[in-house]
């Protein structure tokens, strides 16, 4: 039968690479995509998927409400989200309106109707803050320390999926999802961003180039976007109702080793400039997850090693600068 | 020297007793009131105290940027809220926007003039929610489990304070304030709902009454009002940075228990009906506070035995119906 997949965000690259998941695995499927802004899929390019595409924005709850009666989806991907954590910092509150808001707007919108999809609220690394040492690497039952506002919006987003499954009975599934890395990625993210900025320079200077950075000592746990929606997928299908997830590879890394495994890819010499306005109030120094739970519930393991994602991360800047 | 306070919420009934409280005293304040709705209060009723009052809704960022930046409290007493339960399970996004974001409104007016003012953030016992048994009395170390929309705001709320505080600088002491019992209460809540029917019981019927109410057996930590605002003075005073503390008188009653002791304070024979309409889902069962910090930190402990609390609390509605 022909799967139903409402997709929030869709015009984003997690988006992007779900469908070119479902498609890679010739899933029969339906979906149908929303977002504030127009996205650049091209659909003929699909075989075994159809498309539906419409421009709306979340927080206008009749939207919500019309479209969730009207497509009646099985699953919900929730990826709509204001995720940047620097973003949060400058506008706290529209971070948590296209957060946490928006959120709530699709619970009740299947709350009313009353409609049996299942939902995976995805939730970030961010969320278990400033970590303890000894905590790492983070298991689900660690403690939520949020350091940022998007942080917080996380967390409350997560409390409420709680309280749907618990007093409303809604089949959510929900992520921790750690720091993505991947082609097509907007460069407001770190690891795109200095990954664009090193094709900009080999492009301009050849063998050197300087980089723009802020604190580069943090650490990371990078996940390749493709393995990323492949733990959607799988938990979507097999997740258990009410529970959290990590999704991560389960190893850390400090954002100065991306850099030199980038400069030593592309062969480049790498002058770092350590941009004050790039360092963010209340930083989690380390985060480090593990992936033993969804690897035992759902069988999901990482596939991509770093190499592979940062060599493909790169070869798509070059292609698109 | 004069102390100028920012009330949020004036039209509420704690602002009302807090400024009771501050005239009673002798304090030498100068109050700015704000609220969506207008206050009844006789400005002339007070000699020690001078009022300024604004009609404003703090999620209008502006008008909580102009009102901060004209009055520059040196307190701010951020009662504003929707502090409903019941509300927030029929409509949880006005009870987020009217929490969280109004409280995110007013933290980012004084972080970005920026202004030394100190503000109690005022949370709630419903953050605790889900307790268990061996977790009572509740400390402030207890993990917080939010069992309603009302609660995961308030949680938010706390945890956006920690991160103002921490990243910011700004200077915010925390509570987490358990039911409140007195006149003047509005009868959506509880008790003030218990005390209005059996009044206007009393005066049509006399000594027999009928009274609907909810699940009755559940147990809470009732605190009067002219102890809770008594507690926010010094808190705003002396409490620590950062710090939360609760403010509870450390007992337990059932509901069930409440209704009997008004019944004896009025000497009369109550049937009471369950109303299927007023069990929420997903209710805490019990929640009994601990107040030992709030004790060794301020000097505060509550005065009010519950007895004169249900009697002052009958009596103001005797004096309205």
């Amino acid at each position: 039968m022909r799967e139903r997949y409402l997709i929030t965000g869709f015009s984003g690259f997690v988006s992007r690479h779900f469908c070119e998941y479902l498609e890679r695995n010739e899933v029969d499927a339906l979906i149908k995509g929303v977002d504030v802004q127009d996205h650049d899929l091209n659909f003929a390019d699909y075989k075994h998927l159809s498309f539906d595409f419409e421009r709306i924005d979340l927080l206008a709850v009749n939207e919500v409400e019309r479209v969730v009666c009207a497509f009646k989806p099985r699953f919900i991907l929730h990826l709509a989200s204001y995720s940047s954590v620097a973003f949060s910092w400058k506008s706290p509150l529209a971070s948590f309106n296209n957060n946490t808001n928006i959120y709530l707007n699709l619970l009740e919108a299947i709350r009313k109707l009353p409609l049996a999809a299942r939902i995976l609220s995805v939730g970030s690394s961010e969320e278990y803050g400033a970590v303890r040492e000894e905590d790492l690497p983070l298991r689900e039952e660690t403690p939520l320390n949020p350091t940022s506002p998007y942080a917080v919006a996380r967390v409350s987003q997560e409390l409420l999926s709680r309280i749907y499954v618990t007093s409303y009975g809604l089949d959510i599934v929900l992520t921790r999802s750690f720091n993505h890395v991947g082609p097509l990625q907007k460069d407001v993210f770190v690891i795109a961003s200095f990954a664009k900025q090193l094709i900009m320079a080999k492009k301009a200077n050849g063998s050197r180039g300087d980089l723009n950075a802020g604190d580069i000592s943090i650490v990371r746990d990078l996940c390749d976007v493709r393995d990323v929606v492949r733990a959607y997928y799988l938990l979507l299908h097999n997740g258990k109702r009410g529970e959290v997830y990590n999704v991560c590879s389960g190893r850390g890394i400090s954002l100065k080793d991306v850099i030199a495994m980038m400069a030593d890819i592309l062969q480049m010499r790498v002058a770092i400039t350590i941009d004050e306005a790039l360092i963010r109030p209340g930083e989690n120094r380390i985060l480090i997850g593990c992936n033993e739970k969804i690897q035992r519930s759902v069988g999901w393991n990482p596939q991509y090693p770093l190499q592979q994602s940062l060599c493909d991360t790169l070869d798509y800047w070059d292609s698109v600068l």
